[in-house]
């Protein structure tokens, strides 16, 4: 994916925004016009955007986004704007797009391509975002070992947060995934009231955010009243321990062919074609990774027709599964960021 | 706002689709064509679907969900298809219309208007909201009156959020805010790390949803070791007295003013009208409420613009405030229901 190099453009989403200029609310768009950057949002978020924006002038509008916006381009006889035709809606877009005398210019997705290479500093933020949510886990793990009463996948859900969150420090990457047994193979399951008993199998997928950078984890453990998320786990079912270990592998052999110059296809299809080769193509229905930033879905994808060339300072998701229907569902994953000649797992 | 009698429609709004079949999820399109309906998601979420969705039929899809609604208003010879084109973007919409030889309608916010009168089954819901998020706000003053320890915004706000959570029997209609007196006067401030003193004001705007339903309130307190967040406040100084006072009978002579026939501007005029008569017109600056529903936002709104007909069973709020920069921020509100002859407080 060539990155031009675009100097007029409209944005809208908040995390394409808070990437421009450091802030980003519920109601806000950034323009990049020329040389001058403006960040326009309401009387509500007008105090805080004036402290936290960075190097970009802030409109307090009167009148909607779309039309302050408008206002804005037509002041400054703007003829050519970059817009993401994700990023607003039709209706928003059908608006704007009534300004005359400008080429709007549709670009899918240049936010997430210009955010697809981390620099060192979001590295760092990465880092500490999976450290946080590392140790998310094992506290986790450490409640559920003590608990004296059996917990509900709703108790385990509520407690996961909680603990996660570090009592208010720190907030979630996504709304966490907590599954016993069959309820682990629907990929997005609602907690229920299906309680946690000795000899169960028990999938979280769960991250955190540092500083707006988001953690990805995920671990199948097995629970005797004892429960840890290491990869090293042991089931009561040889079943469940041969699916397991075939994940384990397809991960093991995903990451070690994470390097500069690779497709991301070919990341996904080491992981996909040894879990084809063990009989489970079909129980393997979702791509191998996502790219992990700010949003907790970046780029570069890594599935089956991924051509993204794998670059130094890449980070995404390596996660495959397999899922029996009725019976239990696997699942292990891990965010890495491709270094000079492989990856660190973070 | 006339709702026309409307055949053929798709959906993707998450709370739209809820409100068509009863289930819903991140990654839907409901299809409602001639008399039947269809719930299309991805195999992440169809076995839940299949559970779930009442009175439609579910399609796991295998493309992307625009091309595979492409796919079946193909197969079922659809001629005209209305959608609101704040629902889908304008990359999504552009896929859409590719399919030639129909009629794409235009109906901004149908679903909106379609949900515009609850039901009565629909307000007992709210009503349920409504009593457990008032007692989340009880709960909550218990816990900031019996703290030991100063409490930062960060530190209220982690609280506020579990206590009204009820150990994870509830979701969250919005994020809480909670605000301590200048920080009340960013209408949408984040929280701080300002510790809440004696003799300071709180403000502190929260809901819950039951059954997907949502609540919403503001209270502001006084706080000197204890707090209460009834409406009957004396706070440190004259002027907040004063702008309480004011706040307080301005969303007083706005709920009275509601009931059938009247317009929603002049629910908006009633509250505003006060304001400005003592001075603060400029400081009151956003409308008096908003309709809701299974969206914290939904209609009627409540400003100085809306023509819309008050008619039994809309249910919105009513939330005039005043806010003093640099110093500090009032606001009351509570959600009503029409009835037949006035309004009710949920």
């Amino acid at each position: 994916m060539h990155q031009k190099r675009i100097n007029n453009y409209i944005l809208t989403d908040e995390n394409a925004v808070f990437y421009e200029c450091g802030y980003s609310c519920d109601n806000n768009i950034f323009l990049n016009l020329d040389d001058r950057k403006f960040f326009l949002t309401d009387s509500r978020y007008a105090i805080e955007a004036k402290k936290l924006v960075k190097d970009a002038e802030i409109i307090e509008i009167k009148k909607p986004l779309i039309e302050e916006s408008k206002l804005l381009l037509e002041k400054l006889n703007i003829k050519e704007l970059v817009f993401d035709p994700n990023d607003f809606s039709y209706a928003d877009f059908m608006e704007l797009s009534k300004l005359k005398g400008i080429n709007f210019i549709s670009e899918p997705f240049f936010s997430k391509k210009k955010r697809m290479i981390k620099s060192d500093l979001e590295i760092q933020k990465l880092k500490q975002a999976a450290t946080l949510g590392a140790s998310g886990f094992t506290k986790f793990a450490n409640f559920i070992s003590s608990s004296k009463k059996q917990l509900s996948e709703k108790e385990l859900y509520y407690n996961a947060e909680l603990i996660l969150k570090d009592f208010g420090n720190l907030s979630l990457s996504f709304n966490p995934i907590i599954a016993i047994n069959e309820n682990g193979a629907k990929a997005h399951a609602l907690p229920s009231n299906k309680v946690l008993q000795n000899g169960d199998l028990l999938l979280f997928d769960a991250g955190v955010k540092f500083e707006r950078y988001c953690s990805d984890r995920t671990r199948t453990a097995f629970f005797d009243g004892q429960i840890e998320f290491s990869k090293n786990q042991k089931f009561k079912s040889n079943k469940q321990n041969e699916i397991y270990e075939i994940v384990k592998e397809a991960q093991n052999l995903a990451i070690k062919s994470v390097k500069p110059g690779v497709l991301a296809k070919d990341i996904d299809r080491a992981a996909r074609e040894f879990i084809k080769k063990q009989g489970y193509e079909k129980e393997f229905f979702h791509s191998t990774g996502h790219g992990v930033g700010i949003d907790i879905h970046e780029f570069p994808n890594i599935n089956q027709k991924s051509e993204v060339v794998l670059k130094e300072g890449m980070v995404f998701s390596v996660e495959p599964g397999i899922y029996i229907e009725d019976e239990f569902g696997v699942r292990i994953e891990d965010v890495v960021v491709v270094t000079k000649d492989g990856c660190e797992i973070l």
